[in-house]
């Protein structure tokens, strides 16, 4: 059944979906992708959506699955931590990890997805259709249906089996929902926050404005600011903010004297440095923030969907597409073990992948107040502090929640949320109780948090009767 | 706004609308209710569905309220504690609460609902339509459309509030989904196993074939079967089962013989009284179980959820129905505190109260691995009998979680939750770690415990950064 002749339909060409045709064509299989936007090597297609993402570990280990490792790198910009901005403008930065070569990377959306286009159109056996919206899939009988922009008219494709992979907004997952054939469980949960996409152009000589190899954060406790740099000397900006709450909010948020007023107040040494803020804000849309779960991802052997399309996250982790990525490398993972039947393939795909995508999926709401709150608490840049110091003088005995999720992709997001929890509480409780300083021998104090988190994951399994 | 001649249309005349229904009239309020189903008072309508239900404090506050205390007292029947049934045959029970007073009662879904309907009609403010489905809302205009199952035809009712109590299925929930006009998130999930509803039928002089005064489990670890007592001298027996995995579910037993193997394997006792379990099997439907979580539960003042429609559980934790009632009880506060306008009863009443229908939905998933699984642990029976003693000598000092949850209608869900899980946890950890046992000083072991709960629930404050 799931031999190289096979017909796989893909739904759309977004990161995920060309990564996939890329690798499922390097596999061998006939593989036909349908994307509802244009080619976006030929069109400027961003329309206020995120053109840059964080790129890392778990990301890089399904490039290098398809030996993209070096291309991929030349499109990059190191983000070595967190350079967080208080109220006065003062600055100082937090790395991500201890340990040199442990960094993020800003990467453009529209550079990445071309490139794994290009990669895939390589194959003969793939064939990427554009303009082509898929309105439905009928599960039982593998086929979708399609409308053709271009010549407005409609078409069903059939295949041996359809992989959805067409975001947030999935057509066939709302197949799935509104089909009613089976039991379908899933989620929308939106923050009571939305976002709203800003700029630091470069400066006269196309150099950066602001330090470049960090990701930028003004942590404001309700809200936020946030800049990733970009090759061309700017930053896209992110401001993360409650539709309705506090005294400034998106809904009140109408005039250029309130928003000047507001960053006046809140991004002084930002809007210093934006002088196009008011285009920006009233040129480009203000979107929600959601998170979405759903199971089961397949129907028997005929329909999966993988990447956003079956998991979308808020964005707090930088996670969303490495999270797809390493999907395509677990599905690959799946298909090497060679059994009888695709059903077998999207069961076993599924029962490794969920209890992982539900993880990072709560790893990044968790980090949204992490981000906006947490990093400018006292007691959590002292945990920061101690943890980068033991990263530095244990490399090889201690990674802290930050690390485990974004630089070792060899362990699941599941893993790395249950250990990674534990550690943050082993070592917040242990500074809160004076236990260990950031004074004391690193040794005796990387023996303390490491016995006291497994305490905590003792305690816990006992309590779970497990 | 919220004066009383305003006009309330209520969707759904079940347990929740019906309660409410009384409760608006007592208030002044001109109510018109519209249900889909004839009148269970004429016609009987179980079809298989659960036909008794748990009934404890925090529903029994609520009937209070309208002042049915001891009309509904003369319809249940008291449940102490579990009768546990191993697979000999064997029987031990557990006792809900180590206070002889605290137990919860057993009630006929269809005599309950009944009363309510009858009293509420009593008020001529209060008006029932029977055989009129509510097909959707437009929550713009305040308007909803029905079908009249008698004549055939549709036809819209406006009010100046529409309060939807129209259970797990809600149409005014599905047209909140559909309409895509503001951020509603949403969640469905089902568990993999479903239920299926059985009996045991009274004896030859209308007797009670086993212990009338428990509620009775056969855990299984995987699955379990449960009965509840009837006025009649009948239980209603349930059985839950996953539907696909394990050597027996729903999926694979599909012959008299291997619904009588499995039964003959799992449950011999319960065979034995049991002698129309093929036909009870076989006739019955196979249900699914869900959880529904919803937010926001209003539009503006124009629209509200309440009851299943807004927070449907699985029922593990017997506080369906009690939650239901509960809401009733909540809102009934918010009336009491003359605001201004709808939209802030609304707002006021989701912002008390989600945080709880959350947290009941949460327990009664937890519920579900302890009763077909923990109760039959040495250690969660431990820690049982250590929890009996605890209330019986301190019963102003300590209450369980199942106690805080049950027998606690003063303090919330979300209280009882919180508390009695870090209880769980202390008393778990003391017994593994020898540190309390069965044999100690009471006092000393109840010290031990408070104290060891106390620091837990602080290690987790100060983990969360509050």
């Amino acid at each position: 059944m799931t031999d190289k002749q096979q017909n796989i339909l893909i739904i759309g060409a977004g990161l995920c979906g060309s990564l996939l045709a890329l690798r499922l064509g390097q596999r061998g299989y006939n593989v036909s992708v349908y994307e509802k936007r244009p080619d976006l090597r030929k069109v400027n297609i961003s329309a206020g959506r995120s053109i840059n993402l964080a790129f890392s570990d778990r990301g890089n280990k399904a490039i290098k699955l398809v030996g993209l490792e070096e291309q991929v790198k030349s499109l990059c910009i190191p983000m070595n931590g967190r350079m967080i901005h208080d109220v006065h403008g003062n600055t100082f930065q937090s790395n991500y990890s201890g340990r040199e070569y442990e960094f993020i990377n800003s990467v453009s959306r529209g550079d990445l997805n071309a490139l794994l286009l290009t990669e895939a159109e390589m194959h003969k056996n793939v064939n990427i259709y554009f303009n082509r919206k898929c309105k439905s899939v009928d599960f039982e009988k593998t086929t979708a249906l399609f409308e053709d922009y271009e010549t407005k008219k409609q078409f069903v494709e059939d295949a041996d089996v359809i992989i959805a992979t067409d975001g947030a907004g999935s057509a066939m997952r709302k197949s799935y929902y509104l089909g009613k054939k089976f039991l379908f469980s899933f989620s929308q949960d939106y923050l009571t926050h939305g976002y709203k996409e800003l700029s630091i152009l470069p400066d006269e000589k196309n150099g950066y404005r602001t330090y470049k190899n960090a990701l930028h954060i003004w942590p404001r406790k309700d809200f936020m600011l946030i800049a990733l740099p970009n090759l061309d000397g700017s930053f896209t900006v992110t401001l993360f903010l409650s539709y309705e709450d506090g005294e400034y909010n998106f809904n009140n948020l109408t005039t250029e004297k309130s928003v000047l007023e507001f960053f006046k107040k809140e991004f002084p040494d930002a809007l210093v440095i934006m002088p196009n803020l008011l285009d920006d804000f009233f040129k480009n849309p203000t979107s929600p923030l959601g998170t979405i779960k759903c199971s089961p991802w397949h129907y028997k052997g005929n329909t999966l969907l993988m990447g956003d399309a079956a998991h979308a996250i808020v964005p707090f982790y930088g996670q969303g597409m490495n999270a797809s990525f390493e999907d395509v490398v677990e599905f690959d993972k799946v298909l090497a073990q060679n059994l009888k039947t695709w059903e077998q393939v999207f069961k076993t795909y599924e029962s490794n992948r969920k209890k992982n995508t539900d993880a990072i999926a709560d790893l990044a709401i968790d980090n949204f107040h992490e981000m906006k709150d947490h990093v400018a608490h006292p007691i959590f840049q002292k945990k920061r502090k101690l943890e980068m110091a033991l990263e530095k003088e244990f490399p090889d005995r201690y990674s802290s929640k930050y690390s485990l999720v974004t630089f070792n992709e060899n362990i699941g997001y599941r893993e790395a949320m249950l250990r990674g929890r534990a550690q943050d509480k082993a070592i917040l409780n242990l500074l809160t109780n004076d236990e260990i300083s950031l004074e004391d021998d690193l040794k005796s104090t990387l023996e303390k948090v490491m016995k006291e988190t497994e305490a905590i994951l003792e305690d816990d399994r006992i309590a779970g009767l497990k």
